[in-house]
This record gives C-alpha cells, sequence and structure tokens, in this order.
C-alpha cells in the first residue's frame, strides 16, 4: 500500500527518562492538503532535547503535545502537492511538521532551502534552529571578548560545537565539555577548541580549573546538572550564563531533588560576583535570523566552522534515537533520515 | 579625657546571626592624620546589610574585615584637621570611615557635602548609597516599563522604599513587601506603593498572587529567603531581577542548607520563563552618579519621593542596632548618630 503514510505519536508521558512505550508509531492514510496547504514528505527530522520539555506537562514556553498528538520538531521536506502559490511540486523547506513522513501544512509556516548552497540538512543543524541557539546566546547573551574564557557542554553537539567555534572566531579561548575520549579528540583536534574535558572524569571540577587558569567568564548553559556545579565556582565576575537548556534535569525534575539546597548558595553567587544568568529560547532573536545565516555561512565556506552529522535511517528508529540524544549516545547533531532526497 | 576616640572592632566572626560579643568598643587616642590626610569627627555613621558579609571570611567582592579591624561602613563626618588643600576645618563629607568617632583618612577617598542642599544624612541614605543601589538596580537591570509590576522586600528601608517610589514614578505599579502591619501602612499610605504585603503572612504566596494580578515583571532581590521562593512562582516571562543582597541567608550560609535542593528548579524557571537574574553592586554603575544624583535630587524637591531615617544614639549603639537592621527591626534607613552637627 504505497498511499501509506507513517507517524509517531507520544503514547504516554514519560515519567523520568523516557521509554520506547512512551512512543507509538502508526500508519495512516496521506492526508490531503487543504487550500493554502502543501503536502509534504519528509527527507530529514531533527531530534532536539527541547522535545523532552513537549512530552511533560507543566509550564513551559510551549504547549505540550497532546497524548496521541504527533511528536513535534522540525523537518526538512519536498512539496509534493501545493495549494499555494509560494511553493510548487517539488520544492524542499524547511517545516516545523514533527515526527511522521508526510505533513498537510499551511504553506505559511515554511521556508524555502535552496539546496544550491548547503546540504539541506543543514536547515536543521548549523544553519537551523541550533546553529542560531548558539549564535544569538553566545553573541548576544555570552558576549565573549577576545581573551575570555568560554566553556560549553555537549561540545560535539548540534549547539555546543557552534558556540565554542564562534567563541574562537571571536578570539576568545573555547573549552569544551563532553562525553568520552573521542568525543573530546574531535572536539580539540577537528573542531580546534582550546580543550575538551571529559564530563565522566571523577576529577572534573580540577580539570576544569586547569583548563580555565583565568576562571570562566562565559559559560553556554545547554546541560544543567553536575556540570553546572563545577563551572559555578570557576565563574569569574560579571560572567555571563546565557541559559539555554538543561539536558541533564529533563528526566530528573518530576519531584523533589534531594538536598542540600543549593540555591541559597547559586544566588549568593549571583550576588557575590555579579553574574548575568539569563533563559532564552532561539525565537526570542528572531530579529537576527539575517545576520545569523550571513555569518554562518561565510564561516563554513572559510572553513572556519565545521559540523557533524549523526544519522539514524527511517521513521521508526527515532524514539530510541532521541532516549539516546538525552543519554548522549550521539555524535554530533542527531538527525533521522525519513525519506530519499528526491521520491 | 577629651582627647579620646572610639572605635568599635570586629572582635569574633560570627556564626550564624552576629552577637554583642562579637563587637568590641575600645577607647583609642585620636589619630593623627599624616600628609595630604585630614582628620575625621564622625556625625553619622550607615549600618547596612552588606556589612554582615564583611564579617565573614570567604568570597565576596571586597576583603573581609580583620579580627580586631574596625568595622567598615559609610561616615558622614567634619574634617577637623586638614593637611590637603582639598579641605578645610569645617567641611561636612562623605567618608567610609567606619565605626569610630574619629579617623585619620586620605583626602583622596573623600566627597564634599554642601549642607545648603538636604540633610547631611542623606548622603548616606537616599541620596547615598542605598539611594544609588536602588537607582542603578531598578534602572539598568530591572527596566520596568510602563504598567509592568515590580516587587521588592524590606519596602520600607532604605533600598526598597526608594526601589518602589521610583518604580511609581516611571509609570509601573510596585508592590512591596514589609515586615508588619505598621510597615506596610506606611509603605502603601505615605510612599505610594500600590500594594504592600506582610512577609510573616502564613499566606504570602496567596496575596502576592492577588497583588500582582498580571504577574511579576521586575523583582528586586535585597532579601533571598521565603520571600524568593513566593515571588519566583509569579514571574512573568522575560522578567528581570537585580539581585543586590540575600538578607535573608546572610545569617544562615555557614554551612549546607537542608533539601529539598531549589537549584535544578530554579535553572528550569530561568530557562522556561527567560529570566535575566543579574547580580550587582552599587560600584558597577559608578558612571551614573551625575544622573542619579540629578534624579533624585529633583525628585526629592518635588516630593516624588520620600524617606525616612531609624536613628540610634552613640556609636555604642552601633551593634545591636546591626543585630537589629539584620532582623527587621529598623523601620527606615539605619542610622547611627556618633556626633552632633557642630563640635
Amino acid at each position: 500500500m504505497s498511499q501509506q503514510a507513517q507517524r509517531i505519536v507520544l503514547a504516554a508521558r514519560p515519567i523520568g527518562e523516557p521509554k520506547a512505550s512512551d512512543f507509538r508509531l502508526e500508519d495512516v492514510a496521506i492526508p490531503t492538503p487543504g487550500p493554502d496547504q502543501v503536502l509534504l514528505r519528509t527527507i530529514w527530522m531533527s531530534l532536539d532535547p527541547y522535545m523532552r520539555g513537549r512530552m511533560s506537562e507543566g509550564p513551559s514556553y510551549a504547549e505540550p503535545v497532546a497524548i496521541n498528538g504527533v511528536m513535534e520538531g522540525g523537518t526538512v521536506a519536498e512539496v509534493v502537492t501545493s495549494n499555494s502559490d509560494r511553493f510548487a511540486k517539488g520544492d524542499i523547506v524547511l517545516a516545523h511538521s514533527g515526527w511522521q513522513t508526510h505533513a498537510a501544512v499551511d504553506a505559511k509556516g515554511l521556508r524555502k532551502i535552496d539546496p544550491q548552497l548547503a546540504p539541506i540538512s543543514t536547515a536543521v543543524g548549523v544553519l537551523g534552529m541550533p546553529g542560531m541557539t548558539a549564535y544569538t546566546g553566545l553573541l548576544e547573551i555570552g558576549k565573549p571578548h577576545p581573551d575570555e574564557t568560554v566553556v560549553v557542554a555537549a561540545a560535539s553537539g548540534a549547539v555546543g560545537s557552534a558556540v565554542g567555534q564562534i567563541a574562537r572566531i571571536k578570539g576568545a579561548r573555547a573549552v569544551g565539555i563532553a562525553g568520552g575520549a573521542d568525543k573530546c579528540r574531535y572536539v580539540k583536534d577537528e573542531l580546534g577548541f582550546d580543550e575538551c574535558l571529559d564530563h565522566r572524569d571523577p576529577d572534573l571540577a580540577a580539570k576544569l580549573k586547569e583548563a580555565c587558569p583565568k576562571g570562566i567568564d562565559v559559560y553556554f548553559e545547554n546541560v544543567g546538572g553536575k556540570v553546572w556545579d563545577a563551572v559555578l565556582p570557576r565563574l569569574n565576575p560579571f560572567a555571563r550564563v546565557p541559559v539555554c537548556g538543561l539536558i541533564a534535569d529533563y528526566n530528573a525534575l518530576t519531584g523533589d531533588v534531594p538536598g542540600p539546597n543549593r540555591a541559597p548558595a547559586l544566588m549568593r553567587a549571583i550576588l557575590v560576583k555579579r553574574l548575568n544568568l539569563r533563559g532564552f529560547i532561539v525565537r526570542d532573536f528572531a530579529s537576527l535570523h539575517g545576520a545569523f545565516l550571513r555569518d554562518m555561512s561565510e564561516w563554513l565556506r572559510e572553513g572556519k566552522l565545521k559540523h557533524r552529522e549523526f544519522v539514524t535511517e527511517g521513521l521508526a528508529s527515532a524514539p530510541d534515537a532521541f532516549i539516546g540524544l538525552l543519554r548522549g549516545a550521539n555524535f554530533g547533531k542527531q538527525l533521522v533520515r525519513v525519506g530519499a532526497d528526491r521520491a
């Protein structure tokens, strides 16, 4: 039955770490686009840590995915049929069509991608949301001066790898934190960070001190947990902490976290060191999209900015790949190849 | 013996709340000023919560007071003898000469006060460090827009009372938190805050929700503790939190604070609500001193800005007054009258 589509829905809200049974793969009919809609065939699907937030209820910056609703997410897709003058059959577009092989979506939410400029998968990676998260958070909140020290965790991942490389481009010292020797080698040798530390190192705090002899001026917070605990004492006066993610805590926040209560010490550090902690999500800086695309494309062309993709094959691979992403099993930007480049 | 001076030194580092025996009053000879120094006779001495930090060792933005060292603090003093061309006998100056009746200090650290412009005690109050802390923290970090809601605790105190009144001047809604019905009445009826809540109210969280029907956009953090716990859930997206003090926590930070650990939830709130928390001390904004004096003097003259002083008499009253200040026993800017206006 070639007219069959597939989608993955949220079967149950996870308690702690998501498991395979929290997702359900469904066979459905290919939808029919309405007025001003297009039918999309998904080629690439992005998996990102923020999706863990969408699986839970409770206050967040976006509505949670409904039970039995399609899992949310950014995609690169081909237009199969179009009821819009803005898009033609065969166009490649950036969409937010979620975990499914096909989707009928409003044309107004789509952005056309030029396959001549860069591999289309980069539209959900280094030239997409993760790249822009790195670019805006580092430059608008972190504001590293030359010779300052920037620390970022998940340094081989989509956001972290861009943060450290942009820091280097701006003349700062970049220290990455990643999981395991292979990733650390890649971050230092391939991406050109000044140092990279293994977060599993029992001696992380001491290693961090050694790697940052002049303290830490910018900590790009995308993981939380023990890395944040190690970083906090090393922050310099007036350090900036853009907070874009807390992947280590995403699975842990269902109930009370055992003491001691570190919040008063955190507030005291903010006061005494005059820290600036600021949460953000990429759409807060939507007005910078043009500058982002211009700078990042140029750095890519000049070879100053490298990126790495970590691909699993087929829509059905998404739940395991996502669970792995939250554990740090990916090595580079996590993508799912849902369909061929051309049908 | 009229040539006798007195001073109060730090006798012991307090564990938790300071007690009288942590201080020692000493009779000493009146010092002789050296080259480019002046001899000062203290008239007013300011007591401020930050002094609790100076009594402890450990990382802070300033060195602790040494054991047997004179307690630190801002003063308004008369020049008794001068070895500097910049000051003459009889000049009134703002100094940082600490808890003592007399001091020989370098002329370069002093600023002349014009007794014609305002009562000289305001130089350590509404026109001094506390006023400037309120002005700079609120306007440079808090940045309240008209119709936004600003919350401040210790609202009858030197900093809090200015924060709320400046917020009102800028068109924002001001909600104060203070200790007891008398202070709350004063904050609302005399200072013109829109609301004032009693922090001892067992139902503070619910009252705060009621007083801030559109949430909280700026929380000027000068107390920490339970007030902060009540405020955090009510902060709006993109709320700003200038952090200038944590008076409720000053006495409690000698060891671990019992759980649950609220730090992950705090970081999550920063992320999800895109909060901006920024610590500061007044000297970080030294370049704004001219604008501060101009605006605040004008608001005082126009009657838009009121202030209240809480005076104890004599240097020997300082330890008890300071211990009271940390408990909220003062009602207005805490001052010690150390000497007469004119000798």
